[in-house]
């Protein structure tokens, strides 16, 4: 799977993807990432990219010429791939969108930074709005590589170990569970008797059982979401009468 | 401000916080982030901080000993910083939450790696579980320096521009408008009328409406939270109607 991303910081986007597991999935030719610098489509000889908002307020936008020109470098090829606009007015990014975008062999990520780009260029490009959440950032490089992280730990071969035949949170709109490793006892805190009782059904109960508490504590959104069989909504309602 | 990041990836904390806005506020001794190596805590000649969960299954676990060697060696002072680990338990990450950490004068950030923590070490440590979105990544690296970049924008001196002045989005709920710069035409687009009429006080309410109308389409929810008045109401009441 490649990454296109477009960028005043390609060398942010290159480190980011060169650490941990992007550098080992690059490494092991899983996923390809191509930053593209914005600033090296700039048409003056300042290699300016950003201009003054028509209309007045502070801060610089960034322009669409630079922006389109580098966005045509990268699709010479038809069909086009996908590219994401990171940004607070798109939709928020969910394990179910990661797992959308995974299933494409190419996608493009375009960075604002400043106060915005031009939205002529956006109009034109944009297939997808993202927004990874309701808060402000500097620029989109961090959101992108987020996208770019959740995304490819999706792809064959990317986790060591077969991360699909794993639980993790929003699996069936459940958080994790609680996790214990060695040793047993730790600041006089034991692990969870059952964890130790090598009875398998027992602890897959005991971790689904977590699960629950969990969600229903910090996320009741997600239990609304109606994945709960009838044990489990039984489950839940004896453990509010006992609290 | 003093952000400590707690990670096994300590270069890629050290690569973000130099690049950008960041790198540029840490050399204007506005920011410091002091990536602090849990492997540096490690108790073993191997220097591993992973072991097999307890009751089974794929993955490895961060240990506990580790993790809370390299707090107590962060937190030799008293009052102890707000310590948040990045975990999707977590209250979801906001705009609100970006101006309460910005108070602080230090934070610490766990970042999780493998398939989690040791339970018993977050509930010794953690005063803050913070979730950037509900979307699985492999590990609290990003999010991490998301919310080190969201939070440090927020104080005076690291944006050119006073950012307090300028309208973003989320502020009074609301999305951004869009923005437009040079030049006039583009792609046989032309920038609004209104923008290139110097009239402030039209330019003002063409942008407040277009944030409106933006926000009804793509975050409706943002204006249940009533930050609208009256005007705003009937405005965006006849927009409806055209349409």
């Amino acid at each position: 799977m490649k990454f296109h991303v477009m960028t005043l910081f390609p060398e942010m986007i290159e480190n980011i993807a060169n650490t941990s597991i992007l550098g080992r999935a690059k490494a092991n030719n899983l996923i390809e990432v191509n930053a593209v610098n914005i600033r090296d489509f700039a048409f003056n000889k300042h290699k300016s990219v950003d201009d003054y908002p028509y209309g007045g307020g502070a801060g610089m936008l960034m322009q669409a010429e630079p922006v389109y020109q580098a966005y045509s470098h990268i699709v010479d090829s038809v069909p086009r791939p996908r590219c994401i606009f990171l940004s607070p007015i798109g939709k928020p990014f969910t394990q179910e969108l990661a797992e959308e975008f995974a299933q494409e062999e190419e996608l493009i990520l375009l960075c604002g930074h400043y106060e915005g780009i031009d939205e002529r260029v956006l109009e034109e490009i944009v297939t997808d709005y993202v927004s990874i959440g309701d808060f402000v950032v500097t620029g989109g490089e961090l959101p992108a590589m987020l996208l770019v992280d959740a995304i490819s730990r999706l792809k064959k071969g990317v986790l060591h170990n077969d991360s699909s035949a794993e639980f993790e949170s929003f699996q069936d709109n459940l958080l994790e569970y609680p996790h214990y490793s060695r040793p047993e006892v730790w600041h006089d805190k034991a692990v969870p008797e059952v964890l130790l009782s090598g009875h398998h059904a027992n602890v897959e109960k005991w971790r689904h059982e977590q699960s629950l508490i969990r969600t229903k504590k910090h996320r009741p959104d997600l239990l609304e979401k109606g994945s709960l069989d009838k044990k489990d909504r039984e489950f839940l309602s004896q453990e509010e009468e006992k609290s």
